[in-house]
């Protein structure tokens, strides 16, 4: 639609964009653990798709997104064998997925909002879900991964996610229509 | 609707009441965790709204009831935030809150044995979903707060709320309507 | 149907069969903890229908399983009280409680499987609710009750869950339809 680039589509590439990056966040704690190939998948996939799952749950859109787009299965299936087989033999850039994860948390913290938004529901609603959607993947992986809990050790990422929904659903009264409603993005 | 006072006010009050009484419950479980506000208000509001949360899931009320009413949202969260503070400066009274936490208890477990009730559905469904509900939000404060799982840790409250749910259950043929249909509720 | 035996009703029979077996083992993992009576209950009756509690969820499928046909809760609470009773007096056969899991997993893995095609989804999405129905119970389980998490110990029955929820999808385009469709089974 813009002139510049098309932000539906754009969304929707970093939507799996975090996905995978999610996917790999979650192999490596399972791989901490020694998990074997089952055990790594599981763990990738709850942490990739665990946020949008209790969601779409909690606002009653099921089945759930992935089994209607089952690219989001793909996806982190892929990526947690693809994980678990590379850091087998090498190490992941410790520094580039710090930030990957960073932006996967506002990706799909964003979503998550718009997708409350998109249903009619209230702001606080949004940012509610918006939240659930960036952080619920992780604390899962940390409940089933941790020897002692860590679920909240990116305790500031997390706080940024919940400011970053609220600014996100409070600039989107003000911004134009395509910007804030991607309803075509098979996720929400 | 009665002579004295109205029932389904003075539940709807109660469970206002619980729902504050256990997001306190969790906040503290999280202070001694050393958890900033963030994961405070995370762990205050899963402890608060869970219970009911899994209940409207399990029995197809979607979107949950905490989205059709900001208020339990707005409560679960001011209660966190209050607490947060008061506790860096003052203790809260350790015995009145575990009355109260007791109180919250029975008030969510016959509540949720209610909704079922509502819905139509046979006494044992009642009974699972009102302990479900007393006792959900805690058991997940447990495994996201404890060093080692404290869960069922108040095995004694939690039998309480059992034998209480099929009491209610049970007397629900005997009372009058108005005592134990009190649809009006909004979380119902 | 079948001229030597009736498909859908032994599938029925196995599946109350695994349910008594995960709410044993549920029990057993929280005798060890020495949790109360209630407590026993929870976990007996969390790891024999939060599989396919979870499925439901996800699918849609609301209310869940249970909620329709008590027989599995009634089932769940009694074999949980039972084995509660039982384990103070007497060891179980360790050996044989193995073997009946196992066979637990395989039922409700290819449970799962079927709820999913019988809807019309996918095959990876068989797959997926497949292994999900099958796990899902001990995974919670053993965050509910293990002092270190335990979970995927037992990753060899896992990872032959997951290649047989593979297979019988796969085979089901071949087999006769009464084979792979018992649509008249109540968990379904």
């Amino acid at each position: 639609m813009s002139v510049l680039f098309d932000l539906p589509q754009v969304i929707f590439y970093l939507d799996l964009f975090g996905t995978v990056v999610f996917a790999i966040t979650g192999v490596l704690a399972a791989a901490e653990r020694r998990l074997d190939l089952f055990g790594v998948i599981v763990v990738g996939t709850v942490t990739a798709i665990g946020g949008g799952t209790i969601r779409d749950l909690i606002l009653g859109r099921t089945p759930v997104f992935w089994v209607h787009d089952t690219l989001y299965i793909w996806l982190t299936i892929g990526a947690s064998v693809l994980t678990f087989v590379y850091a087998r033999w090498s190490r992941l850039p410790h520094r580039i997925l710090l930030i990957a994860d960073a932006l996967g948390l506002a990706v799909f913290t964003v979503i998550g909002a718009q997708v409350a938004m998109n249903l009619g529901h209230p702001p606080i609603i949004s940012v509610v879900t918006g939240v659930m959607t960036g952080v619920f993947g992780g604390i899962v992986r940390d409940v089933l991964t941790a020897e002692k809990p860590l679920i909240f050790q990116k305790e500031i990422y997390a706080t940024a996610a919940m400011l970053g929904a609220v600014v996100f659903v409070n600039l989107s009264w003000f911004l134009p229509g395509s910007w804030t409603t991607f309803n075509n993005v098979t996720a929400m």
